[in-house]
């Protein structure tokens, strides 16, 4: 089946490019009954918006998102949920030389290796504006594991480049530019990146995310493990280059004895694992981290070829975004919403009252 | 969906217990006329075969696959293949108090939470067993990968515990017990393995693998892409705990002018990327990575519950496998070969000749 | 998966109620470089809107439809389509009585016990609106198989309550207002259906449809196998009862010396199967016919319940429909050709030059 | 998807050939907790199980399915169920000329022109061999319907060539060669069935089904209806043309006065829709009809090609089936089973204590 849907029961598919008319979604097989209106939408699509900050792109987009169909009388319909939301930035500028160059580090030779040729204005379908249509279906599903089994999700930036950020305060993640959860980062990471922006270069992040309160039992071995189904979800944001689950590859060098999560009457004495054994959640925490690679998109000219095959220096001109990690908090959770709603419904039409 | 499937149009659907009486696995969608039988499926399993090494696993298995349907006069219908592997080991001995106990780090606990009860004869279906039939499925891959592209995929263990395992010279993997690369490691792999099984504990590794003349094209953006189908297929694998593509999580300390790899006329400068660009291949070596937890069952005791929720101790006696990881390296090879030959149909069905 | 989306490869999914904001569809899966724009998708959008003549709803909307994404300087780019009609008649007038009414024959009770409750504005999301945008959708696919394939579907009404309408002559299907392929029916079918009208009452009818030039090889046995995927599309329409294949029920009694079709070098000497064999299309015209109920909204009172299980005589009011099957016609083509399209590229992946 | 798996939550997915070494499938996703044992799954079997009566073909299987995994001490333990049936009749006799012949009404030009040659021992996989997989495999979904349903699923024989045969009796249905429903028809068929065999010539036959109890709310618009899925079922076996959801092709010249089921508080007043409403099940009996086409085999010869394109004259000898339609009988409900449980589960998952 076609790339642009995203889950089994609890499914979203999704259109639009960087500088089309819209970009839209279908999230089919929500549950009827859930109280459900835009601002449901909206909270994290303000969150992941450009332009909130000095050190990520500046592009100006409201990210007005409108819900078309599904919801009747404040309350979803089980029928599908149309959502939309119109670009505002389409003005059609002269692309130039960037029409047929292959910006290192972007999917323009690959699109165009795939396809035969590209949309070439911002990137297309490949631009991360696309996630705008992930964060506004995630919405849904985060109200379903709110309301309904009070699961919390949240991400946090973990790293900058070489700077480690420790998670001593959740409360600051929203609060502050870097979506860090460190007071006595913030001044080191301002720092840090404007030094990395005046150099005209870039940083890669890590971002971290857990959920709290999942129930035990989700995750459909042996292939559809909750773990396998976290890590494609993650995988596919743009940029990112490596998922942990737990402890990740801290693991390799662990010992047995060490890595274990003991169990007693009063629960597990620790959480290496991540909340996930055998492919299925344990009733722990969940616990993830996501590896972005640094901006490809940098002030410093870079060797690349056309689409004739003719070498070129490629020069990118105007502000760039120093670190793309930093506003992938907001889909990082996104996708992770996504794949617990999936499951929870894939857990339910296994496991009814009718069978053990 | 089940959970028991993998891949969208080369389908390989797969059964099996520990103990139960065999294995088994149907291919659905392999293309016809490719020329197969048993010895094609037989030479990987063979590798993974447990018993081969006093580093792994003990159980004594023929492991002799056998080709039920689809294929006729030495070649492939385009029908389902069945295949099958009869368990020799199905002595059901006294399984005494392990029937109620969760073993830490195993998925006896999270079985009975999804399930209600469970299959406790060696892990039931949570049994690392079941990739058996996972690398005989593959066997047909890689053979359509190898003859039809010239696509080469290696896999090694290029970490065990503390000890980082160069990969100096391939051709060695499979002449050491330890899948590495590197003939000065041996030695040390040895000793370093023999002290952790006489201390009743174990340890993580990290393997590698490769995909060599992946042509450029395969993956389907935005949710399946080439990269996050990989992270599922390798996620999926037992004991495994995070997946890298490319250099995975050091590019979170990466600068972009250090990531990006530049592109000439005669081809890429660098792999960081591990040869996949918003999702599709570029035509690049594909490289990742996967860590694998140590074994959870270890001589030292350690502290869980039975199914009532009483505190017990668990004891585990006989000899044990110290490093599981080692065991992986074929499995991590067919979960990539599966994967690509999926992608190759899937690239093939929307790459026409009457299309662009 | 929930029901909302159709194909396997060439995916349509759908959303929108018949008196919501929109309807809208997701086009996945559409190869690359094909000439498209909105004038494509609107020709047989015209065919099935409301209002056309005096023998169908009277309801007015100008069903124009909009490409939101996937297509870029006038070509597909293999990326989702998105599709877009904004409802114009969507007054809220006061539903009275109908909101909490089970109209006989109607998907109100069947909504309600499903979900729990219902959007009871026209139907909602049961209402045939829907099939504007499968419609829409199948634009697509229909320029698919003409440009490329020379593939050519004509559906026409064969048969109205008692009228059997033969098929004399397909080039008047669209020239008067029953889709009927048979001059001399005309008259006969004027009085007929407004004899119907006046008593208060409606009838049945039958759509007969064809699509030549199809190549053999489409269709994936044993289960999706072409015939077998027909039924499903045509079944899905609004008020079909019945799905016939070839001769349909007529094969029951006919001896296999008539029914099976011959072979000769020059050919097949009949088409009794309707160009399907084994579920596989063996190069003859796929021959297939639909049973549409009459419409239920009629101005003869009728027996119901309300959501309270309380008696109540349902009164319907003003204009009806006599016959919804006549506005079948497009619908049927359209279910006929996202089919098509979808096997062809289920075909491709499966037949490739490194086959056979 | 390749085309060999049926069902979205409660998925079988088969393989095996006429001649082959055995046929096989997996059920995956069937709950756990379902007492299960071969017996549960040979009723059925043995029903459609050839050479048991004089009107059906003569080959002589015993057709013992085996029980490989997914089930311990007595229960489905929610992991996937194996099942494997092995062919006796393998002797490869010498296939003369039928190797390179297609035989008119057969699969045979059809899997050459797909695949680009095929398995012609018996039709290969195209043969309705394949079916006995398909009852195995309803047995599981029948005990379930059952047990915590009290779902009754029965198809009877209603027509074989021209004579219509009422459904007066079904307590008959499994004591007669017929299938028949009424004890004064066996007589007639008998003499009329024997009649076409001395002939050399095959008839038609058309089965009926129903399903008792099904429950409200079953079916996933819009195009997952319950009806179109059921169509898709039944036009998936072998020989099938044709399938009718309640009163089928008779509805298209009822009037709506006649064919709409009206309601009061002691529920429907008739039953013509079928017992389905908008494609969901509305509580009422299902009823559908399969129109099977007579049996292509005869001893008549018949014009055909070789696989050169040269004219032959195919000359069939020894016995031959004279109607196909009355093995279907087992096939019908099977098909039927399949559908309703996995759609129990679809509802399930969509409709939970969480939601409204």
């Amino acid at each position: 089946m076609p790339g642009n849907s995203f889950g089994e029961l609890f499914r979203v598919t999704t259109f639009g490019e960087s500088h089309g008319k819209a970009l839209g979604g279908i999230i089919d097989g929500c549950p009827a009954g859930i109280l459900l209106d835009e601002s449901d939408l909206q909270v994290d699509l303000d969150r992941r918006k450009p332009g909130t900050s000095k050190y990520v792109t500046q592009r100006r987009e409201p990210d007005q998102v409108e819900i078309l169909s599904g919801v009747f009388e404040g309350k979803t319909t089980g029928t599908p949920i149309g959502l939309i939301i119109h670009n505002q930035d389409q003005r059609s500028k002269d692309y130039g030389e960037i029409k047929n160059q292959y910006r290192p580090g972007h999917a323009d030779l690959t699109y165009d290796k795939k396809y035969g040729f590209r949309d070439y204005r911002g990137g297309g379908r490949s631009s991360a504006r696309e996630t705008a249509m992930r964060v506004a279906a995630a919405g849904i599903a985060k109200k379903i594991l709110r309301t309904r089994f009070d699961i919390r999700i949240t991400a946090w930036v973990s790293q900058i480049g070489t700077v480690r950020i420790p998670a001593t305060d959740k409360s600051l993640i929203h609060s502050n530019p870097f979506f860090a959860a460190d007071a006595d980062s913030i001044a080191t990471l301002e720092d840090y990146l404007m030094a990395i922006r005046k150099s005209g270069d870039s940083v890669g992040a890590e971002v971290s995310v857990e959920a709290t309160n999942v129930p035990a039992g989700l995750g459909e071995p042996v292939f559809d493990r909750l773990d396998a189904d976290i890590a494609k979800a993650l995988m596919s944001i743009n940029a990112a280059k490596a998922v942990a689950i737990g402890d990740g590859f801290d693991a390799v060098s662990q010992l047995g004895s060490e890595h274990r999560d003991e169990i007693t009457p009063d629960g597990f004495e620790s959480n290496h694992a991540g909340g996930i054994l055998g492919g299925i959640s344990s009733g722990q925490t969940i616990r993830a981290a996501v590896a972005f690679k640094p901006t490809s998109s940098i002030l410093i000219p870079g060797k690349t070829i056309d689409n004739t095959g003719k070498a070129v220096d490629l020069i990118t001109k105007g502000r760039h975004d120093p670190c793309v990690g930093i506003r992938a908090v907001p889909i990082v959770e996104a996708m992770l919403a996504l794949t617990l709603v999936d499951h929870l419904l894939r857990q339910d039409a296994q496991n009814r009252g009718w069978c053990v």
